[in-house]
């Protein structure tokens, strides 16, 4: 069965109003064996009546057991296969950048590194150098330029950038120069197809005028591309559901997602309180709204705990202003769980909450992983997520006489 | 995987027998938040007395999150994928008024409507005229003749009606000319190949007549054509799973959609009791039994609480007589939710219980939505509940060594 077919035919445009607040990397694990996860030891008495009143349960973001990066675990919320519709890294990067990436362009998330006199790696991120120290080293990288093939760089973050590369004819299938370990050698670039070589032939002259310009440097001596790749044909949120959708996200990446889904995107707010008074300007103009939270996920990252707990908590904070707002359907959950005892994105199911008028009753009294999993959703992939919030939405029609 | 495939090689014949008990609309809501549903709230103490023998969960009948018409739902209650056997509207209308459809012939549903003097729709279901206007009307249109199509017509309820376009080399490739909204005119017929342009020519022959023929009508006056269909290629009960199948059901679309998986369908009963009385006389016969009861739907869509819960106690108190018959497996089901606060059919997922003496024990208590979500089968799609029943029956063999 295709889904996505299946719900484009289906799909209804309405009046009623879809809200997702996504905790990046909201699922955890306790400290200790058989203790409270960051969701369960925060105090979240608002998420806990939205759980109450509405029913829970757990998504999938990709498949039990994999692993989820940001953007498939945030395209399978909005209801897209994350594996059918794959987003190459490179475009996630250019597209949190701001840049306007165009049908063609291939673009790739450059690292900046360090490397020894025998141009081994000996530090993929360069010392995690400052912003304004890749900025000044991207605008280095800038000025290259070669035949036939535009080079096109943007800083992202500390030792992060992307380079698109615009020309005619040109291909993404090239694999990683990121050999993602040290001590040994970038990877030589290898193009799967004839249009991919061209990217390859671009791709190399980058790197060697790239490896001249930084040569002096103390640390940032060398540059890593991964993650090639082109924009995909991917349905808009009208196309897909008839949504008229918009995007209240402070992190560059998330906001590029939603514009490749055709989401308005208002200018960067400064945090999530912010982030609720551009919801509650844009409430009326819109029919779905995706409002994100990205600290959840960062102090995960970090390995903090009691970090994790109080972003949580600042989440639940901002609940009563959204729920004031009566959306039809008030959904809360994460891309994909970042448990603080593992410092990483992990495969574990994520916790979800919907609160709807049509909500069936279950028995959970809280949110929480635990009680999530005796929640009345079940356990399912998250791709179900969006059709669910649609059917209670009214926005599906019936499949079927 | 190809399930139905699977199945097919996996299928054994055997004596032993599966009963299904479908409560149209089974699955509903509380009147109130946190309050019973109307399974909840009614009195079953057979029901219960089963589930808390049995094993109980949720299916879901198309996929999460959509409506389910009772066509699909009672395909994916047989095993079959509704989307992949997707039966037009027209088809399971045309069955659904014991007319004898044949391969090839074109089935398509008709509304009375009420057009302006620009041609525009201003009411698509001609004010809902009653059943006798109805039948007068398609007593008109019955006269319609033009040379090389043969066009039958059959009154369905109200406004409703169904047109059978009958020659050879007919196609069902062609959109709806009902337009689903008022204000603008009938869609004109579009065909997507050679085949359905005859059968675009018949239709406009068809439109055209009926046009003429109800001009001097007050609201009727107008037709809208949807849903053209064929038979479908549809695996019989017996291929599928070497069963030999026979229903009990009093509703013409049901009748219809069990002949058309060769279903044995004996005459119309007059009510359960009656149903069951059938279901006792061919219960040596068949070693599978399909028992109908439309009327948990019908009030349901109604809007009457109160009546569905007295739809569902009705149905309680066949339970004793067909347990009486000791089926290998008895199960009992919906074919999707019509919850009464609703007045339609929802995409919440449908109760099943199933009774067999290789059940695995789990807590279930009573039969109820409440319940059903900590059931031992979980929540999954309706299409795998036939497996399930026929593993219980022993008619699967091992697949692989």
């Amino acid at each position: 069965m295709n889904l996505q077919r299946l719900l484009a035919d289906l799909a209804i445009e309405t009046d009623s109003r879809i809200v997702f607040v996504v905790a990046d990397g909201l699922g955890g694990l306790p400290k200790e064996a058989g203790g409270e996860t960051e969701l369960e030891a925060a105090a979240t008495p608002h998420l806990d009546e939205l759980a109450r009143h509405g029913t829970t349960g757990l998504v999938h973001p990709v498949s039990p057991g994999i692993p989820c990066g940001s953007g498939p675990g945030h395209l399978a919320l909005f209801g897209y296969d994350p594996v059918t519709h794959a987003v190459g890294r490179g475009v996630l990067s250019a597209l949190g950048t701001g840049f306007d990436l165009q049908s063609g362009d291939v673009a790739a998330r450059g690292n900046f590194c360090t490397v020894d006199q025998h141009g081994k790696v000996i530090d993929r991120r360069a010392g995690r150098i400052a912003d304004t120290e890749g900025e000044r080293l991207v605008e280095k990288l800038s000025q290259i330029q070669f035949d036939g093939v535009e080079a096109i760089v943007r800083h992202v973050k500390q030792y992060r950038f992307t380079v698109i590369f615009r020309a005619d004819g040109l291909g993404a299938s090239v694999n990683d120069s990121d050999p993602r370990r040290t001590s040994v050698k970038p990877h030589p670039l290898e193009a799967a197809d004839e249009a991919a070589r061209r990217t390859v032939a671009a791709a190399n002259q980058f790197i060697d005028r790239a490896r001249e310009i930084l040569q002096e440097e103390q640390s940032a001596n060398m540059i890593l591309l991964r993650g090639f790749g082109s924009l995909p044909d991917i349905p808009s949120m009208h196309q897909a559901y008839r949504l008229d959708a918009c995007a209240l996200a402070v992190y560059p990446m998330y906001r590029g997602l939603a514009r490749l889904l055709d989401m308005r995107v208002p200018e960067r707010a400064n945090g999530l309180s912010e982030q609720v008074e551009q919801l509650k300007a844009a409430f009326q103009q819109h029919t779905f709204f995706f409002l994100h939270h990205k600290s959840s996920d960062s102090r995960g990252e970090d390995g903090d705990f009691e970090k994790k707990v109080e972003a949580l908590e600042e989440l639940d904070r901002i609940i009563p202003t959204i729920a004031e707002l009566n959306p039809d359907v008030l959904v809360v959950t994460g891309d994909h769980s970042t448990p603080s005892v593992l410092k990483r994105h992990s495969w574990h199911p994520v916790p979800v909450a919907l609160s709807a008028p049509t909500c069936r009753p279950d028995r959970t009294t809280c949110f929480g992983e635990r009680e999530a999993i005796t929640g009345g959703l079940g356990q399912f992939a998250a791709k179900h997520l969006m059709p669910i919030a649609l059917g209670h939405a009214g926005k599906i029609d019936k499949f079927g006489a």
